[in-house]
């Protein structure tokens, strides 16, 4: 039977994930480093530090899943990129990886990010756009990547490499920018933005979690983007959300500075991963009118990271 | 007194460009091969073969001229990408920069463009993205680009290179995208076009004339995009054509096939001439509106270069 072990199943993506793998009939392990974190029927949750070599080691020998969706991460907004932590999910992810191979594991899916590419290109492709991360975050994820393709050199064991782009939807941290603009705007407080006149490519946290269960499944090596190919400027996206929040204001252009290599554009092309199967399925304005259904309901808590 | 000389006056650019450089207060030389060419008031017009390097030499040694706007170039639509006259143009053209410098002449602005970059990287950045023509006319404009320089280096004579991306606008040869779309539209034939997912980056022709009478007076020196900066799919643009003309047809997307290594994205970034004062003024949307209006006009005749 096909079994997937999942790690940070309880994150921002891993939540989308897990109600798409039990739909594609798999059997879900799910690995969390604190009980109360299980909140979910989705998996078998098992508790274990990913840090812990030993720990995991014994982890996937007793589970020896067929697959590993490797989520987990230091994501918290804000700090994540610059944070010494970025190093040891590197060595983690190593020995995650190694121990999955070595307990008979066929295929790990594992998400990279856009940060590994030289944003001064702006227009992401796999095999064309050179990798020249300015964040330690996507240093590590750089070398993690590299790293993994040696030590699964020589071994039955498959890597797809996941690069994402920007993800937004239900759950996404309160500090980035959609969740920061809705709150502002429902506060009646003024929006500050930077110039606005950048473009960037969303992907709605479904079409993200469903690029990841089909990935599982697709016998391609290699890299993935997993974005949505489409230049979407801040100014729009602003301006879309004050539109469907009925909102009258004028959103503070300007107001934020930005460094001097922002890039004016930062999108990923995503023929390679069309190409296997996969497309996005919800448009911007559907994603960010279901971002506000969810984002009104009354609920236990605003994750924060 | 400022006085340029305009290569290419009677053409799709510099048709647009003559009115602007009278109104900055340019005595205007312009050159044609043909003498009824010279349909315009706007400038002193000159005969002489640009392929014939003594002309040329005696016309600049004539005019004097201290300025030189170098559009002249083999634009025949879809003959120019492979013509082998491309190489005559580049002679001719580096001919007449050795003749604008050996008769004083300051600053030359040259019409390069977007097909010397690599379009596999889809962004194009002046210092970032590398040059990788893929036709002979991309190899020929950024051959002549990296010659001039050796040629003009040590000279008083500054080079200003321009790499235009997609203009559009009245006078647009009639085989290309938007004048044949608007004629199908207008005549009730079917609209044919490719998958219509690419995204190009059009600049309205007065726009692209603007940029180049700005060029003409900014100190400096270097490779400069003119463009918009905004991607813009070929899908929406047509769709955009079907609703300002009431058309009320369905576009056959797909009906015309694409090479396998056509671009999903060609956007030039602007940064660089917004630095310097210049900036796209007319929408796309206006542009359109413009170029419907004058494309509706009984005329003479319709260009087909």
């Amino acid at each position: 039977m096909k079994h997937v072990l999942v790690t940070g199943a309880n994150g921002f993506i891993g939540r989308a994930v897990l109600p798409l793998l039990a739909a594609r009939g798999w059997r879900v392990s799910a690995v969390s480093r604190q009980p109360q974190d299980t909140d979910s029927a989705l998996a078998s949750w098992h508790t274990a530090d990913l840090f812990d070599t030993d720990a995991t080691a014994q982890l996937l020998g007793h589970l020896r899943p067929t697959h590993l969706l490797h989520l987990a991460w230091n994501t918290e907004h804000g700090r994540f990129w610059q944070a010494p932590d970025n190093l040891d999910w590197m060595s983690a992810s190593l020995s995650l990886l190694r121990a999955f191979a070595e307990n008979g594991g066929k295929r790990a899916v594992v998400s990279g990010t856009c940060a590994e590419y030289d944003w001064s290109h702006g227009f992401c492709r796999e095999d064309v756009t050179p990798c020249a991360p300015r964040s330690l975050y996507g240093e590590a994820k750089l070398a993690t990547h590299h790293l993994a393709r040696h030590l699964l050199a020589g071994t039955d064991t498959q890597l797809a490499w996941a690069r994402v782009f920007f993800p937004y939807g239900p759950g996404e941290a309160a500090g980035r920018l959609i969740p920061s603009v809705m709150r502002a705007m429902d506060a009646g407080e003024p929006v500050r933005c930077s110039h606005g006149q950048q473009y960037r490519d969303f992907l709605h946290v479904d079409d993200v979690a469903a690029a990841f269960a089909h990935l599982l499944d697709v016998a391609d090596d290699g890299v993935f983007n997993i974005a949505s190919g489409i230049p979407v400027q801040l100014r729009h996206l602003v301006l879309t959300l004050a539109r469907l929040m009925h909102w009258t204001g004028t959103p503070d252009f300007g107001a934020i500075a930005v460094p001097a290599d922002d890039p004016p554009l930062l999108v990923g092309d995503i023929t390679r991963l069309r190409a296997t199967g996969w497309q996005p399925t919800v448009t911007l304005e559907d994603g960010l009118i279901h971002t506000l259904a969810d984002w009104r309901q009354p609920r236990q808590h605003h994750r924060s990271s």
